[in-house]
């Protein structure tokens, strides 16, 4: 079925794709903001190179936010609007790491912030997960035995909310002791937390950086998964000097600030107040798809099949019993017209994903959720 | 005078950024072009992830003009949209070379791509200029120099049109024996050409993209010079394979396509028809500004001080006399409200930009010009 596209199609299903839900982004609101955006004195400068850290606007409400989100005191020196996450996490890559530079990611991770690190030359080291998040005694030893090697790891990347691609939660303990584990051997933290605002419940956990207060610490954020990937806008927070870093590196200095006109639009979408009830909204939605997910893989999933339960963001992980190859299933699904992404991909050594598989319910629309899992546990059930 | 802004304001005069007159940037096609794209159903799909090569309808446009504009028959499959010519130059320089690697720059040329390329780790060679463009003896000697070293050169990267900072066009004889020694050499071509629609007079001669029939050369190109930079969208051809390893890198997998959003509108813009009659008036623009600023250097430049005779582009590059030094000459003129960009920054050795200036004529207004080049002259007249 090599001709299958990666997207869905009116025969296939996809649960393969981080994407938002395509009917949440197109809005009257963000119509409007671009409208006003056009009618502004700004929409000149906004079409010139723009200011390196970012649009100034933007800049501010972000950091409003994030202190009234997360009771913070941060200033606008230690944010930066960014090309995405993506651009944050090469920012990161770039400067705070060297080739061959080692670097520690969770296990599995998000499969194309491996691809830019390789891409970097780094050698990166994974630290298993459970229910919990990242296990810190895995942590500990890997940081003990590189810390008597000749190439002590520098950074730890992690994903601590509604993690890609496992939907596990850092619990607050695991955090306190991370930042602990990071003060001893002077990691830098770096938390690609894309999903934050897409918590269903309770509230999370403080992140790392409230918890180091921005102390060696960068913290990554994006529009992507709350208003429409196709901006390709984001942002990091940092200490002042880190963000200034990232200012004077050459590509910022090159091109500017990133897309000075996609982010004066954003500024004037932020500012009018229809972000955070679009969030609200994106949060009830997600909700109520996991819940479909959740309710359909409790239906059908024959014994011995486990997965998650997130409390946010976009995945569920099926655990498969160990007879069972992710590759078949997801080969034999997709012939099937289901798209599902295999565990391989998300792992440093690609074995430890061969009984995993990742369901995205962010996409597909709650009929499709029900009909595709049907069909996923049939193949299951008719495997092995 | 430290305290002194970077650009223009109602005391000072800018001859010193790259910039585009900033009243070319929004115009009612332009403004027009958005409002068609925002009732599309292309709207919601520019909002979503997009296709990694980029929006497949610009792709399309400028595969056409290109064609069109320079005799050639490049297919879709060699042109990938890119986040401006920054975001171009940084996938060559992360893809195409390798920590210590060396790779051959023009000396002097463009102080950010210089900045990329070291941040990249990237030992940098210098091949001189005279009004011809690069020094192709110059460049025949280091090619051997390094070949013969455990370290030879992979890359020569050029601004082969109306050059930055120069203003010089690469003659068709120079780019001949180019091609020749890249092919004898090994050297993959890299065409920094942002200026190449801005030709004022006669035809430019054939690219290095051209010449070589795409094989080992990516040739790069942008809006920012001919439509606005706070778009941030530009594009590079190359071969198949070359776009191909572009699109399967890292951060093109992660973020998807550039900036799905703008590549719409842009796409909107350049297939009504609008992009083309910018450039024209862009042309006679610049070209009116590049008069004014050399009628204003004969007119008020004391003798000793000499200057390069742009065929197009944004630059002029004056030569000092050897007693005075271009850093003082800045300092003094910015002191009268003139702020002129020094030659060191062009330089790998910054000596070798001692007693250069770059005049930028694209942003000020006439008036303006012809005032800030009669300060210029009366520093300089005044100095040494």
């Amino acid at each position: 079925m090599q001709s299958l596209p990666q997207s869905a199609t009116a025969d296939t299903i996809s649960l393969l794709l981080g994407h938002p839900d395509p009917t949440t982004l197109f809005t009257p609101e963000f119509q409007a903001a671009v409208e006003r955006t056009l009618a502004l004195p700004q929409a000149l400068t906004a079409l010139q190179y723009g200011n390196e850290q970012g649009n100034l606007a933007l800049i501010d409400y972000l950091v409003g936010k994030i202190n009234r989100d997360q009771g913070l005191g941060i200033s606008s020196r230690q944010l930066m609007i960014t090309g995405g996450s993506t651009h944050a996490v090469d920012l990161v890559a770039r400067l705070y790491t060297r080739p061959g530079g080692a670097v520690i990611v969770e296990a599995p991770t998000y499969a194309d912030s491996l691809h830019i690190f390789r891409d970097h030359g780094i050698e990166l080291h994974g630290v298993p997960l459970d229910e919990q998040g990242a296990r810190v005694d895995e942590l500990e030893k890997l940081l003990t035995r590189l810390s008597a090697s000749d190439n002590p790891a520098k950074l730890f990347y992690t994903i601590p909310n509604f993690h890609n691609p496992t939907g596990i939660t850092l619990s607050q303990q695991r955090r306190v002791e991370i930042v602990r584990l990071a003060r001893q051997y002077n990691l830098m933290l770096v938390e690609d937390d894309v999903y934050r605002d897409l918590a269903f419940e309770a509230d999370i956990p403080p992140s790392l950086f409230a918890l180091t207060e921005g102390v060696n610490a960068i913290h990554i954020g994006s529009f992507s998964k709350t208003l429409a990937p196709g901006l390709r806008l984001g942002w990091l927070t940092a200490a002042p000097e880190t963000v200034q870093r990232f200012v004077n590196c050459g590509t910022t200095q090159m091109g500017g600030g990133a897309s000075p006109f996609t982010a004066q639009i954003l500024a004037e979408y932020c500012r009018s107040g229809c972000w955070e009830p679009h969030i609200e909204h994106l949060r009830r939605l997600y909700q109520s798809r996991r819940d479909i997910m959740l309710t359909a893989l409790e239906r059908w999933m024959p014994a011995g099949v486990t997965w998650t339960q997130p409390d946010g963001g976009f995945f569920i992980w099926l655990t498969l019993p160990d007879d069972l190859q992710a590759r078949d299933i997801k080969q034999q699904a997709r012939a099937r017209g289901v798209m599902v992404a295999a565990g391989e991909g998300y792992f440093l050594d690609p074995a430890d994903g061969a009984h995993h598989l990742r369901l995205t319910y962010s996409f597909a629309p709650p009929s499709d959720i029900e009909r595709a899992v049907r069909i996923l546990a049939e193949v299951i059930g008719s495997s092995g």
